[in-house]
């Protein structure tokens, strides 16, 4: 996976991605990420990017020229037409389906927008997706692109080993995790849960199960709909959502 | 608004966030950042701060100790009991309303964990606001916490200034922003829209409107139940959303 990103901030692309699993995965060979400064395809000699919006208002637009100029120096680069991921609170909400279609790319490019936005019309000429992280305001599309990257690089075969397949598979089956307990037994005077002491397999597997079905319905239950759940876990959960509903009825 | 962030990797915080806005807030002293290495806290002399998890699995937990100590070491400083939230698939999803309510605070303490997680009952102890920023997996706490500051920052009294006030500013009123144009007025054979270049305010004022009322229908339609539309821009959305659907049809 070759990732590219355009942007007007390349030194923090490169430095914010290099201690991340990212680091690790670019040393092995993995992937790869290059940075490419939309100042460097400025047509004038103060590298200006940008200019007021036709038709007046607050903010500058980036302009149309530069934009493309970085575009068609990566298309060249890489010999052909590759995707182009615009990162704006207008495109569709990012998920882990969407990862996983895009870590099936042989080479992905971010355009990282910043000021009131970038002219429209090369946006329409080069952007295949248009993504968004989540409904908040963000200073510019630099850390919406390290978080896509992220998540999709976890993504690209051989970039996980042993040390860090598991962590934070909170999405999987449409439940979150159970809690997880370390040493020492006790810490604080809470001890950790007898039966994760107890060497009973099936019991441990029973009980990190029912935990993660009574915190998905607890935290997150707009996930259980599409969780797949015995006539006894969703059961549980049902409980799990009266008492809920209880508990906010007698705080109000 | 002072952030402290506990992290294994504090420089990878320190320098994705020193070139963003970020960077001319903490200059200018309407914010400061200060990362704090968990490691720092292990009471081992290899600096270890995980361990296997009771009851077996893959993976390793970041152990209660050295999370709580460094909690203690900002607590201490401070000479309050923070709010503290935790960077975790489980959580709350962040939201604009969710970063107008953090801006307000005088401290937030960003928790970030990595590995399988961290041991429960430090999180029971320490944690007042459990917030993931999307459904999708990552690495670790890191760039969700750099995303939150990003989003939470730029609502502190002072950090925007007029050249960056009007930015990205793409929930006000739960419509979409409209289209945006630059210099030139003619670019690849494509004309900026006659309008915007007319000086008549009001019709270009008109035009945007409906324009940001065209593409939330487009794209997110889901953001249209909330957004104060008048009856003539309701019936734009509602005919926008028919053909989207009669689109849809065709292709099937």
């Amino acid at each position: 996976m070759h990732f590219h990103v355009l942007t007007l901030f390349p030194e923090m692309i490169e430095q914010g991605m290099n201690t991340s699993i990212m680091g690790r995965a670019i040393e092995r060979g993995y992937i790869s990420l290059k940075a490419t400064d939309i100042r460097d395809y400025a047509a004038n000699k103060h590298n200006k990017v940008d200019d007021t919006p036709y038709g007046g208002g607050a903010g500058m637009v980036m302009q149309a020229a530069p934009v493309y100029g970085a575009y068609e120096a990566v298309k060249e680069q890489i010999g052909y037409r590759p995707r182009v991921i615009y990162l704006t609170p207008q495109g569709s909400t990012f998920s882990q389906p969407m990862a996983e279609e895009f870590a099936r790319e042989q080479d992905l490019v971010f355009l990282c927008g910043h000021y009131e936005g970038i002219d429209e019309r090369v946006l329409e000429e080069i952007v295949t997706d248009y993504v968004s992280i989540g409904d908040y305001v963000l200073t510019g599309g630099e850390l919406p692109a390290m978080v896509m990257m992220d998540a999709i690089s976890r993504l690209v075969p051989g970039v996980l080993h042993n040390e860090a397949s598991a962590e934070f598979e909170s999405f999987q089956g449409n439940l979150l995790e159970h809690p997880h307990y370390s040493r020492p037994e006790v810490w604080h005077e809470k001890r950790v849960p007898e039966v994760l002491l107890s060497g009973h397999h099936a019991n441990i597997e029973k009980w990190r199960r029912e935990q993660s079905v009574i915190r998905t319905a607890e935290r997150r239950p707009d996930l259980l709909e599409k969780a797949d759940l015995s006539a006894k876990e969703k059961a549980l959960a049902d409980r799990c959502l009266a008492e809920k509903k209880l508990a906010f009825t007698q705080e109000v």
